[in-house]
C-alpha cells in the first residue's frame, strides 16, 4: 500500500559509506520524544490523572498485545489497520487498536459488575499518518470508563464533567463537547425513511460532516450508497441542528420524531444529560447538542461525545459514547455490563501545547535540579562529590560538573541553560569554617541575587526555604 | 516449540456453548494489572523516577517497535527471543527487547553527545515465563543511562549510588548490589590461559555461577566447550573472590595477574569506583566487588552491576554496566559515545512489595477518594451532585453513590471498605441552615470519630484540615 512506502529521509549523507549498516530512523508514524516534549506530557498526564482520580477512579493495565480474535468484529472498516505480530509459533496476536476493546475483555473475563476506572497506555494503528497535526501509528490513549448499572445518564453526564474539567485546566482556550445520542439519531433515519439495514452506513456518512459540506456526504448517501434524494434532504433538516438545552425541548415539540420510541427516548436521556451536567455545574456554552454527531464506530449503543478545542485546527480532542453491549460480546453466556466511557487524544493536546510554549518562548525546564554544586577551586572536587551525596540524601535535587577542572564561569552559564535555581559554591575557607556560599540565580530584584553564607548543616532546610519563597520548587 | 504451547486453562466452563466466540484471555507470559496492583506499582515509579529526577537526569520515550535491523546483533544467542511484527507491507518491524538499543539508537541519531536520561517503559521477550517470579514476556524496566566523557568512573559510581538510593526508599530489606570489571574478567581469563577467542563463551559460563554449582560451570567450560581443565581451575581460583574494597588492594598485589594490562586497568578502575561510592556515601555493606559476575550481555565493556535482595528468592532486580562501544555502532561514522547505565527489574519489586504487603494484611487503596457525599433522603439525591460539583471545583477528591435511593448504611459501609476517611452527610434541616454535617470515618479515638456540623462555603477547608491532621491527604 502507498500508505507504506518507506519514508524518505530528508537528508542523504555526502559519502554513503560501504559499511553503514543501519537506517537511523524510528518506524514510519512512530516517533522518538525528547526530554523537552517528555516535560509536556508529563504535565499533561498529571492533569489528567489527578482529575481521573477526583472522581474516585482506578486504574488498570493490559498487556499491549491480544489474541487476534479478541479484537475481530469491533472496529467495522477499520479492522484492517490493525498491527499483527509475525506467526512465530504459539498464539496468534495483535497490538491493540484502542483501550475500549480491552477494557471490555478486562471486565468480561474477570466477571466485573461495576468499575470506574482509568488506562493511560499507547495504542497503535496502520493508518496513514499525519505527524504535523499529531496523527500518528503509535500514539496515548487517556481513557476513563464507567461500567456498571447507575442512576441513568449520570455516569454519561460524569464523563462530560471530567472532560470539561481537564481541557479547563489544561488552559487550552475556549472548547465545546458535542453530545448526541445513537438512538436520537437512528429514531431520526427512521422518520426520515432510511430503511433499517442502512442506519450504519448512513451513520459513517453523517460522521463526515464536520470536515465535508452536506452536498458532498449527500452525493456519497444518494449516488454510493443509493438513499433516496427526498430521504436525504430529511435528514439534513435534522443535522444541522445544534443548540443547547432549549433544543431538547424543540426535539420533544416534534411530534413526527418523538412518534419513534427510539427518538424520544434519546431525546428524553439528553434532557437528563442535561440536567444532570448542570448540577455538577458544567458551563452550559462547553456542551453543545449536535446532531451531526454520529462517531465512526460500531460499538456505541447511547449517548456519544466527542470534544474539540475553539479556533484550534486539531480536530477533535475526546470522544467517546455508552457501549452496553461490548462486554456482552465476550461474556460466554452474552451477560451485560452497561458501559460509557470518554478517551483523551492527548497527542493532539500536546501538540497543542507545544505550539502554546513556542509562541511565548519561555523554555521548559527539561529536569528538575534544584541546585548546582560548584566550586572554582579544582583541588574541590572530591569535596563537590561528597556535598552532592548529602544533599541527595536530604532529599534536596541537586547535580554536579562530572569533571575535575570545571570553571565556576561554566557552572553559572549550566545553572542558567538549565533554569537551575540555585548554586552553592564551596571554597577552602568555607570549608574550613563549615560553611558553603548559597547563590539565588532567579532573585527577585533584577540579575543574580547576593550570595549568603550558610552553615552546611543547615544548608537543605535552607534550600528549600529558598525554592518555596520562589516558588520554584519543582 | 513447547514454551509456546497455549496455556491450558485453570478451570473449564460447564457447558461449552456453541457460541462462545471468545478465549477469555491475555497472550501466554503477559497479565491484566487490576487496581490493587497499580496502586504498588504506582508507588513504585513515583519512587523511582524522584531518585532519577534528584540526580538531574531528563526523560525521554521511544517507541515500542524498532527497525529489525536496529536490534539485530545485539544480543547474541537471545535474539532469538525478540518478538516479529507481522510484514503487513512495508517495513519491517521488532518490537523493543530492552531499552538499552533504543537509546543507543536515539543517541547517534540526534548525534548527542552528552545526556543523563531515565526511560520507564515495557520491554518484551519470547521467553519462557515464570509468573509467580515475575519473569513475563511483556514487562517494564526502569533504566537510567548516562552517555558522554566525564571523570573516569564518576557516572559508573552515580549508578551505584542510585540504585543503593532506589532500593533503600523502597524498603525492601538488607541487599548488596554486586560490581565487577569485564576488562578484569578478560584479564583473568587471559592469565589463566583462555584464548581470546573463547573469552565470551567462558564469560557466559562464568555468569551461571549464581544459580549453577561449580562443577556444573566447569564441566561446561571443559567437555562442552573444550576448554582445559587446569585452566577451569585457575579461573575457579579468582572467580570464588568477593569482598569490597580491600579486595582491591589484594588484587593489586597480584603481581601475576597485574601483569596484564587490562586486568590492571581493571582493578584500578574498581578502586576509583570504591572510593567515588564512598564520597557519594553509599553504605560500603551495599557493594560487594564479586569476580564471578559477569552478565550475559556481549555489549558490555567496563564495569558490570547487578543487584539483589538479601533473603529473598527472586533473582537479581537490577543490573546493568558501561557500554562505550553501542553508540557508535550506530553511527555512519562510527563515533563512539561512552556510556554507562543500569535497569530496575521493577516485575520482580512488585512481586516482593505485593508479598509484604499480603504478609502485613493491610490493604492498599485502590482509589484516593478522600470524601462521601452521603444522604438519608432520597428526595436530596440531586443536592448530592451539586455538592460533589463543588467538592470537585475545590479540587477535592469526592464521590456520591450514584443511584437515588442510596442508603445512608451502605454508604458507610462503602467508605470503611474503601477506606474513605471522611463522609460528609446532608439532611434537610442542614440544608435550610446552609450547613453539613461531617465525620471523620477514622478519628484518633476509638470508633466512628463525632460528628460536626460545617457551614457549607467552609466544608473544603475544613476537609483540607482534617485530612492534614489524620494525615490521610492522597
Amino acid at each position: 500500500a502507498s500508505a507504506d512506502a518507506p519514508a524518505k529521509s530528508g537528508k542523504k549523507s555526502k559519502d554513503t559509506k560501504e559499511d553503514q549498516k543501519f537506517n537511523l530512523k524510528t518506524p514510519k508514524g512512530m516517533v522518538d520524544y525528547g526530554p523537552q516534549q517528555m516535560v509536556v506530557r508529563e504535565h499533561v498526564f498529571n492533569t489528567i490523572t489527578n482529575v481521573f482520580k477526583r472522581h474516585g477512579a482506578v486504574s488498570i493495565d493490559t498487556p499491549v498485545m491480544e489474541l487476534k480474535e479478541t479484537l475481530l468484529g469491533k472496529y467495522g472498516e477499520d479492522t484492517k489497520l490493525i498491527y499483527d505480530l509475525a506467526d512465530q509459533g504459539g498464539e496468534i496476536l495483535s497490538l491493540r487498536y484502542d483501550l475500549t476493546v480491552p477494557f471490555a475483555r478486562y471486565v468480561a473475563q474477570n466477571k466485573i459488575k461495576q468499575i470506574k476506572r482509568y488506562h493511560i497506555a499507547r495504542v497503535y494503528r496502520r493508518d496513514n499518518p499525519a505527524m504535523n497535526s499529531g496523527r500518528y501509528r503509535e500514539f496515548y490513549q487517556c481513557d476513563i470508563d464507567i461500567a456498571g448499572t447507575y442512576e441513568d445518564m449520570l455516569p454519561d453526564a460524569e464523563c462530560v464533567k471530567i472532560v470539561s474539567e481537564i481541557l479547563t485546566e489544561l488552559k487550552l482556550g475556549e472548547f465545546v463537547i458535542k453530545v448526541n445520542h445513537r438512538q436520537l439519531l437512528d429514531g431520526i433515519f427512521a422518520v426520515c425513511g432510511v430503511p433499517e439495514h442502512m442506519f450504519r452506513t448512513i451513520c459513517s456518512a453523517v460522521d463526515k460532516l464536520d470536515k465535508t459540506p452536506w452536498a458532498e456526504v449527500k452525493c456519497e448517501m444518494v449516488d454510493q450508497k443509493g438513499l433516496a434524494a427526498e430521504v436525504a434532504d430529511r435528514i439534513h433538516d435534522y443535522v444541522v441542528l445544534k443548540g443547547g438545552a432549549e433544543l431538547v425541548e424543540k426535539l420533544l415539540a416534534d411530534t413526527r420524531l418523538c412518534s419513534n420510541e427510539g427518538a424520544k427516548a434519546g431525546v428524553e436521556a439528553m434532557k437528563t444529560l442535561f440536567h444532570f451536567c448542570s448540577l455538577f455545574n458544567v458551563p452550559p456554552q462547553n456542551v453543545s447538542f449536535d446532531l451531526s454527531l454520529a462517531r465512526g464506530l460500531d460499538y456505541y449503543t447511547g449517548v456519544i461525545y466527542e470534544a474539540i478545542l475553539i479556533g484550534k485546527q486539531v480536530g477533535s480532542v475526546a470522544g467517546g459514547g455508552r457501549y452496553d453491549n461490548l462486554v456482552g460480546m465476550f461474556d460466554p453466556k452474552g451477560t451485560k455490563v452497561p458501559c460509557v466511557g470518554v478517551s483523551l487524544g492527548v497527542e493532539r493536546l500536546f501538540t497543542v501545547i507545544e505550539q502554546q510554549a513556542q509562541s511565548t518562548g519561555a523554555p521548559l525546564r527539561q529536569n528538575q535540579t534544584e541546585v548546582l554544586v560548584g566550586s572554582g577551586q579544582k583541588q574541590l572536587f572530591e569535596e563537590r562529590l561528597r556535598l552532592c551525596g548529602e544533599l541527595w540524601a536530604a532529599g534536596i535535587k541537586a547535580e554536579t560538573p562530572f569533571k575535575k577542572n570545571s570553571k565556576l564561569l561554566d557552572q553559572q552559564q549550566y545553572c542558567e541553560e538549565h533554569a537551575i535555581p540555585l548554586i552553592v559554591i564551596i571554597g577552602e575557607s568555607e570549608l574550613a569554617a563549615g560553611t558553603v556560599k548559597l547563590q539565588e540565580k532567579y532573585a527577585q530584584v533584577q540579575g543574580k541575587g547576593p550570595e549568603i553564607t550558610v552553615n552546611r548543616a543547615d544548608l537543605p532546610a535552607k534550600i528549600r526555604e529558598l525554592l518555596k519563597a520562589s516558588g520554584s520548587h519543582a
